[in-house]
């Protein structure tokens, strides 16, 4: 794996890094860690590697490791920048014969998802998305739930991400984080909506399997002086029917990363929450409340596989994201092998994620601007 | 109290009855319990009534009570009929100078509530409506701190109240507290959103102390065959400029009787859940949560007043609802005795929150038809 | 129903009362509220009585009641004191044929409580003692699965019942509940483990139908200048071989009352807790943990006549406490008549839970004596 | 890094493999990962280890990885064998100049433990003892808020370990962990109390800072024909006159890895659950209760050093497994590097928590079978 981005001070870098680290099937062996070639040097110092692994830009990058031999040079490129940065790497890469992992959303617009589409398609190349929250065993074990009919046809999504760092204009303190992610020209056309509200649609539509129709949205910067979304309240309707109601926040002042949905089938109702990961719940419309924990009875494969160890040793975010990882590699073995991997493992968000979350921040943006009631997705 | 409805079979009648027995302040001395004579003979049997105290109808009660001395004729009609019934015995009750406590919504749409609205005004008399969930003490609790500024500008407000119960077409089956709410000559313009929104909508009403301004609804019926609404999602703005989103389902498959409210402000994030009501959720923007619970530590008297044992013991819905009973008593007899009651005391849902509700009720069924966004409300 | 104490600033009196009153079948018709008659008069004009039926005493009162004819004098006895005065009213009603309703534990002493027993029996008079967590309905929904070998053998019990209140040498405030608690003289020969201990005692054995067998205390007083325990820890062995654990604590620091009970079997573990009563968890040995909530799915018949509104709504402390008292009510009204009540709601704790609630503060403090590991209970 | 066992199919040799690779300070070398050569050879092969430094034994391990050049031999051992498998490796590790991190219980008995305890003082060398729940962030901040007084002089301790996979004779059916930890060949004196016994006790130590002065056990076999306890209820005796409760049990049905501990000092009291290891509960004595989240607000350094990620991202046992990795690493680069460690990463479980460990081992077994009530720790 080489990596672009996660210099020093940056913070999904670490994760992306720990995520692939942790079941030894992922080396890193090189990056272009920073734009500022002197901070991408003292980083991949910081990371054990060997100088001439580090590279001062991602150019230089692709470029270098596509002379070094087979077995030697980087197997993929794991994209870890600011929005606006990930489709130059993630192209080059892909025309360079390079798998790519790309962090969220997939690009800067609709236009440059489209064009990484085709490239992948055109290439064969693999390319994962790091929609982190589907690497869940409980989001595994939920969406086979509802494939298999046992909460009866979806009536009914609740899908929220409420956070509230940007309760207060954080992106003045200086704060790296707050400081990209609320600027149109680094972030996109959308703020809170592209950063956590793509997730939300994400992990909906991978639950249910259904596909959002049509959308009527109200969007706001509730903090003044901001240019970019800070909340946002969107009504869905679903392609079979159901309907539903997506919020994203990032002035819910006092909340973590509290993404949450539940879903409301004929038969049953199911709830999940990233705060406490290991736990589904299912109501059932006539008997006793249900709680499915990682790890306990019979779970779908699926949700097995992406569990590490014994039920009642919580495992986290770092490890929904290592399993995005994991089955990343596997497949990715499996393709220099010449080998079809195992479906179990075949799972993880692709580049048609990714245009689909783009659609998405353009549409809510859209309807928001709107006076009509619903939009077309 | 005299009451009207709540005979055999009826559910609300005798949540009615314990909660106005509860406090030791109020004494049923009649009622008209049905419409079917022999079935209100035998329900006030059932309650040990005198039988020449137990009328065939709420105009024969009217009429026969006012004929008793006072101190010995009842004081006020406790209304506990399905919706279309409420509009005839309180305005009957009013003009006979006895006051009025009425079951939610107020009456079967916006012009009757309006009617008792102005007869209330002229007559002076008091009437309470039992939007018996601003009973719970951490209700009280939270609309204090949102009135001392403690969470700071309030940015946003998500309501909800999902139930399961008409996940299936329970109406078919005989059940009668399906079969009124789901026919629109009994329960009026809205079935959800009549029966549960207006409590969700009231809440958060009494709790911030906004009005709705605007609203735009997503109305529909999930329950093939059904006259009227069985779930419905809006977006709210209020007078303040906070957002809000407002559910209220009844087929949210394995839900009791979900209703909970969140509401960020500036400085804090409020969360309640009326199942686990002695528990008031404070997120704070920079430090620990805190989790307030009834009895414990330093509430507001208006909290305090609403509790009758220590802290551990749960309180629950039938004590919220004697909260309601038990301020009116409080101010019926300060009325009475030509007094003022303390202030904490006269904190019960009067026939402005009623007028208001229906206006919701009208409100959410024409966005719900509407392409247009938002509906003044 | 006549009471004894619970006059002014009692907290106990008025909680019986709520809860004799909540279901509309008995009615307070007279009462000595207090060893000082002028406060007693006062008590009893506080609750509308009539100044004829407000006595100066109990043993007036049980003599002038007597008088009365049937029909108008009171039923039975509701005894609300603190222990030391639990004996005398309770023999006098008994030796006159009055009912009895006693507070717990029983008495002052083992000697006392068997004293009453016998009389019961003699006088076949009925007895009820107001162990009121066992009137929660999922703590009878747990007795009945325990019963019906839901959970299989019982293997291990832990229960506890952990308060705060007394971390700080209240009793020296003047605050009245302390004072007569921590007195040797009112309170008898434990403190918490009298208080709250013999509740943990008796829902343990309530629920598993076993008796304990063999016990081990640990029994300390933590606030200085303290005279009876304010926590103890005891080990337990029960009559099946099942190992157990009870504590019960006034200096935890922080806790409400805190009551809660875990019982393993073969086939599953039970969990319930008093701060949250409407939830019973039944964690299955081989399958997806269980949330049973009162009024959802197929519950016993017991635990549904314990339950007075739909699922969702909490029934609390004061209606599980109620529900004690309508078990007496029917129970005594099928006595009255001649009839045997039904089987369900026989279900009260009886002089014989007195009994061995008095035995059990006896062993504890004895064993928290003795530097032998086991006593016999 | 070396390891000494964890082949194909073991458990825990996985979980410390991750632990080690999380945070890219520690890289995995070389292994003796079985008794069996073949079968070692094989998961070093798994693990894509060169084949050269894949050993049969772990003498041959040490031997010749002493051999090879400084900077290119491993720098120390990791010790995941059964307990009757740790001494003899850390031992010659020792003896060779080669670090140690070692699985718990440190040793089969007390003098083996003791016997490494004298070594690591005579070489200085470092010694890490993977009593992993003490490396949650809220466990850390826990034993800041004690040292600190925060919670005022520690009356009652509460700390408890209950599993139910024991619950059947699962050792008979070949399952590999409960064989092992069934037979007292290879697991020592105790079952449940040596396995997750000393974990409960380790981590009641850690936080308060207390130690255990004299303790009495019930230690039982609950399932027939087992030869080790599978569980144990302990009273304990702190040396600052604080009493507690300890439990450990393998057949409490429905249990995953519950450790829970409750700390209850003058002023408040602390609750922590290791299966929702990011919340720490502070129940104040006079004010509404607090929730610390790992990441939010204030934090001592300690607490903040152990987390990786910004709030409500959840943290799990491998996190907080690799926290001891992590501090142990830094430490040791120190130690190379003749560097004194941060204060705030020296703070990992030692050969003395080790000895300390074994010796409650022994006592509660002592106790166990003891009729005097107290056994001197």
């Amino acid at each position: 794996m080489g990596m672009v981005g996660g210099g020093r001070g940056a913070f999904i870098g670490a994760v992306h890094r720990m995520a692939a680290a942790l079941d030894g099937e992922i080396e890193l062996v090189c990056g272009a860690f920073s734009s500022d070639p002197e901070k991408s040097r003292l980083s991949g110092k910081d990371l054990f590697l060997p100088e001439d692994r580090v590279y001062g830009s991602y150019e230089e990058m692709i470029k270098k490791e596509k002379q070094l031999p087979e077995g030697e040079r980087m197997d993929f490129v794991s994209i870890v920048t600011p929005n606006h940065m990930h489709y130059g790497p993630a192209k080059l890469a892909l025309q360079n014969g390079f798998h790519v992992v790309c962090d969220k959303p997939i690009a800067f617009n609709l236009k440059e998802a489209k064009d990484l589409a085709r490239l992948v398609k055109k290439t064969g190349l693999l390319f994962a998305l790091t929609h982190n929250y589907t690497g869940y065993p409980m989001v595994k074990q939920a969406r086979m739930m509802v494939e298999k009919g046992k909460i009866g046809k979806v009536r009914k999504i609740v899908v929220e991400y409420p956070q509230g760092w940007l309760s207060t204009k954080l992106e003045d303190t200086g704060q790296k984080q707050a400081a990209w992610r609320t600027d149109p020209k680094r972030s996109g056309a959308a703020g809170a909506m592209g950063d956590i509200g793509t997730h939300a649609e994400n992990l909906a539509e991978y639950i249910t399997g259904l596909k959002i129709k049509n959308l009527c949205a109200d969007i706001n910067i509730m903090v003044e002086g901001r240019k970019l979304d800070d909340d946002g309240n969107v009504l869905l309707e679903f392609d079979n029917g159901a309907r539903g109601i997506l919020f994203a926040s990032q002035i819910s002042a006092g909340e973590e990363n509290n993404l949450r949905i539940r879903i409301y089938g004929e038969k049953a109702g199911l709830e999940w929450a990233q705060q406490e990961p290991n736990t589904l719940i299912v109501k059932w419309l006539d008997k006793s409340m249900e709680i499915i924990r990682t790890g306990v009875g019979n779970l779908y494969p699926e949700a097995q596989a992406a569990t590490r160890i014994p039920a009642g040793h919580p495992e986290g975010y770092l490890e929904a994201f290592a399993t995005i990882y994991r089955n990343f590699a596997i497949c990715l073995r499996a393709y220099l092998n010449n080998k079809k991997p195992k479906a179990i493992y075949t799972d993880f968000p692709t580049v048609e994620d990714g245009v689909r979350g783009m659609r998405f921040i353009d549409k809510v943006i859209e309807s928001g601007k709107s006076k009509q009631k619903w939009i077309r997705f």
